[in-house]
């Protein structure tokens, strides 16, 4: 069975953070990008690495594009040349093409020529940062459904050396502690007795209410 | 006791997008760019919202950004000027101050300046794509520590119908379901006669290599 | 029943053109460029005329768009502007958009956005013009299909005089004069003894090999 | 006899286009413009194509361009441009000179220097598009005359199945229909009895007011 | 007899320089440029001194172009704005149109537009000054035939003091000194008794040849 | 004895037009200029042709300038390195330095520096069309003193056939005719009897007000 | 006795530094920049700050620039603007003109059109701090001729607790301390029992040889 | 001991003047700035001189960079590539790192990353020459203290012959002469009855008020 093999189109900050984590996963990367300066900066962290603008569609044939499994349009801001590079890639046959979205708009153009999945970096980590601000402890979160939130949080020294039977979660809360990351070992669905101690990592669900609830008391001081 | 008040400077993709969640999530914020445009779009989106040139500290000094409990520099693609705002919003006492970086370099001035904490959006947007696009039933995952990671899973069709206990999570991968999202509730910590159903969502903790094998007999066709 | 109303929006040359026929047909028209000077030419050609920028949403909403029965995306050269604003056009409602492409590629796109009918100005232009550069006495022609052709052409003098009958154009090229501009009256299907006259226009059919082979006989000197 | 040879300045959409038919229809075609990208684009189409500056009479010598029959500037935004060139082309003795004209006054100055044929691309195409739009089965139209007009229609479904008879055109609306495009083959001169079906295609002729009466009688559902 | 009046159109060194020199002779100017600080700085030394865009006829016709005597374009580098510019001042039917020209094929079109006279104010100052630079005694001078000139030069040192008939000019070299200005007055046809001073002037003529062999004379040290 | 040496630095309008006028006049010329196109057009015109920036010392020195018997400053509308390098070709000894001026302040700078003698050519060119144009048969004109003129001037029609005797010039004017050119000989110190014909031109010489009158005169239709 | 007044023209870092100290000392000043930011800036840190173009001589008048004392033309990066407004400044009359020159050759040209002192802020600094980098204890220095300098040094700790006469410069290193600044007061001309202590700085004399073999002691760890 | 080396990063007029005398004072001195023009004036002045992008880390490591004893950045205008590059040298150990800055604010970010040394050149020389304008005799000057100041003056032809007794300094300024340069030779610690002459120097000692007062003297005429 040959490796999946991805190309990524455009080598700003997002491609380049993208086409790398997907080597570091064992996966073969052809990353693109029409200024030659970040082709030479990523050409020997990547498969391989080629100066190409992907609006011309006789380029893409010559780089063999249409045997590629996924193509990602990670192109910064020019959003012609998204649309471009997007609609080609579908007409060669590439079966699944993905493709950061600079706007609601440029996203739904995008859909309507057939993109299989539309990604917007910017707009989702602003989300994702705004909440870590607003509770200082918060690490990172899940969104299980509309209501139901999981999160990960940074003990704090309040809370060191209690057990979760003190703390009473589900009682006063209403929310479970699923994992504690204690450094040197996760505990997975910890049980009454065990102690949290300051700077554990606890991942706690709940509805977004009560989690809410929870952080609140965390984040007191 | 006040409403904490939040100053967002930089309304791009990613400004504009942490500034209306933190409006969401309940707080004041304060929107300013130095291009009218960007103002314009929010102005009815934020409590306030001006056009300014934050690299000159009296007009930082007249937005009385002094009394903001944190703000957040997100400016776009002038290093110069994100560096510029951050040692002036420290010094004008800010008690904390974020910021956006453009680069590992760019990131380890504003350290030595002293901002509060650096945020990485397109590089940490491109990993978290990374693993999504290798791993399509992966909705999200939170790395716990760097052995261990918690995933979200759609549940294939494959698996519709079983019960934890047919499949044996434990044994054969040695990782653990937590929490299972049936649309209408979310199963905290479930039993092993609770049956998995075709979109479904689990919740799924393990070692990275645990969770891996794991995913992939999940996304097999 | 109200006039149908026709919006046409880049007043470039082909947009100014389109704009004034319509006019001239007897509609109302609706002319938007975001450029003043554009608009201040055609100020009191054309029912409305006003300077917007058509891709913002909230412009195309204020300008009562949603009402006009057909809206024409004739801008020049931004084919991202050409992209937005049509989609825009069709999210909006509007009955019929036709748009301007300028390449397949571009018309490729506007297709799968859902626009109704994509013109091709100057490519189409540049076919109708060889087509009378090669044949001096042509004045216009119409293909009928892939093998039928009908052509206007300019009586030439060695023709002068000669009946239909003399020059048996059925047996002789096998095609046939179905009208005669005579300066004064037009002949329409024209009988045997019927007379050409030099600078009468004659409209000839045949397919288009019979066709070009009269050509070549009218050209001859 | 050696072949016509044209040669086309300006390979924009216009000059592209023309200097492509031109091959079609069997001709030696000589392609020039200034810019390398649009030179190497149509390389292998025409006959010849070069990179050069027309405006430099030493290079339009070198070229040999006064053994044309015929040079066409299509040079598409730059009026010095077209001027200088024309004007050299005309003086080195080029029998015909034909010109795109970007506005009246551009063509009058064109026709001053001499050269032999105004065209104004856009211009007309807008005209040609306003009446397409204007009456949905218009397909394509000639100006016999300034009364008269030679239309081609699509047949509409509510005529479908009427013989000419049935539909009495000359009586009620004083036009004559010369031509069906019945698809596999073209009925010349028609006679009373030949059915319409919808999909076929009518030449009719008759005066501006008397096709557009019939032309809304078509359009109507 | 309303005094004669002239429009100077373009006012670089060129024309600001005419446009004061006709107001010195007496006339009327209306001095026109499309930068506002050309016009400044002309404003109080002509009769009338306007910023438009002359390429734009509603502007040339609201001026009342029409009614001067003489309109002279001197748009210093700018071609097409010349060209249409003349072109409409002869439609709108000046009776003189005077045009600088920067190059000869810029001049051929002029003159084929109808302008009444062309200028080349550079190369004919290029040319004068050569002559005066090889000649360091000329002052000026004028082509009276391909073969004969008139020169104006100053009396050298060696020659102080001489008569005219001590200098035998006619027979040593066939040349005619027609005048001598004598600071105080000037003599014209002066007599072999008349005697040369340093520092007078004399206004030679004679054949190309005879006149450059005196100035070499003139001129030795 | 070697030949006399100049060197154009600009090889604009002007400076093209003055050296070629030197080279025609027999001398030998170094044109230079820091655009490699003006370089290319004129390579083939002078004795030598160079691309070099004149502003650079070491520039000025490798091409030997010190050496040259004049150096002719014509650059074009950069006043810095007009300046610049007038003052370098006097600091290493140019025995003489002329430049072009743009403006009075320009020749005044010039003049401090050194230069010995300061060129405005279009001031000039300015001064002399308008005398031209006032007067329609004037072609020529030397101003000998700030109150004697001579002018060359076309021989109108209704002054066609007269003597000298019968104009009476001196009488009625007061002024002189010097010479006739009556094409196909020069005739010096004309005689009363000599008679003039249209299209001769005659050379007058007078104060500026009665060669004004006479010049009306003439003129007169 | 009116106060002495200082125009210091253009107001970039040195002429605003200038500018300031110029009223730190108790002069009037009046600054003057074309840009409106820098005027700002300087608004009310001046007597008078006005936005002015300097090249324009009728600006210059109206400002009433000769009433001034001295002008200081500290210009940043624009030679000609420099040249220009020194010239007019001479040539309106005003007393002292000084100006800063950015280059050899630009101070030569400002020599020559009589600016009264010429400044070279960036190269006199170079020099500046190359003394001050090479000698780390070197806190300033004044160069009293070709051969004897002055400098001013910290005392470094190994040398704290000497007397003049343990250190016995004079027959050591032939060099004088003239003065020793004690933080608390300075002790001009010391004897040879005044103590120097760490931090305490002194004034030393000698020739440059002998200075910069003490400097190297002094600097010695 | 192998020789001290400096690295000048940045060969504008500060650095270049600073690169020059590191080389006059015997240490090596390695140039470097982005632009090719900058390094070839400097080739032949200074021990190596490169082309190099400083803001690049690789660049900075492949020139030994971190074996230099001291690098100055004395970039122009860039604030962003000083930072940048400054940080970078830190990092990579350069024991001082002295850096040039544009602002108050700029030098506070040079000092948050621990720039050694951060220098005002045109701030410094502002400063400097604001004195020696107010003081026409003052030719340099060292502030020893917030009070005293140490002053070379020219002596003025109104003390020449005078004995510094006559003078009285101390008396009448309280100030005191330390040294005399009287061009053949230097008197340090002169005596009361060494005569000063004209154009001789002096260097006197005192406090702020007393060096006034005296300056004020010899300045008088």
């Amino acid at each position: 069975m040959k490796p999946v093999q991805y190309a990524v189109i455009g080598l700003g900050r997002f491609g380049k953070s993208l086409a790398k984590e997907l080597m570091n996963l064992g996966y073969e990367v052809l990353g693109i990008d029409k200024e030659e300066e970040a082709v030479d900066e990523m050409a020997d962290k990547l498969t391989h690495c080629v100066v190409a603008d992907t609006t011309d569609e006789e380029v893409l044939k010559s780089l063999g594009i249409r045997n590629f499994d996924c193509a990602i349009v990670a192109i910064g801001d020019d959003i012609q040349s998204s649309i471009m590079t997007a609609i080609m890639l579908k007409d060669l046959g590439v079966r699944q093409v993905v493709a950061k979205a600079m706007s609601e708009l440029h996203g739904k153009v995008l859909t309507k020529i057939g993109v299989d999945r539309i990604i917007y970096p910017e707009r989702d980590m602003g989300v994702r940062v705004a909440h870590q601000l607003v509770s200082p402890n918060l690490l990172d979160f899940i969104e299980l459904s509309p209501e139901y939130t999981l999160v990960e949080l940074t003990v704090p020294k309040h809370l060191s050396g209690k057990s979760l039977k003190n703390l009473d979660l589900r009682a006063r809360y209403g929310c479970s502690v699923v994992a504690i990351n204690k450094q040197k070992k996760v505990l997975i669905a910890p049980v009454a007795d065990d102690i949290l101690y300051e700077d554990d990592i606890m991942v706690v669900i709940g509805t977004n209410k009560q989690v809410a609830a929870f952080e609140r008391e965390v984040s007191r001081e």
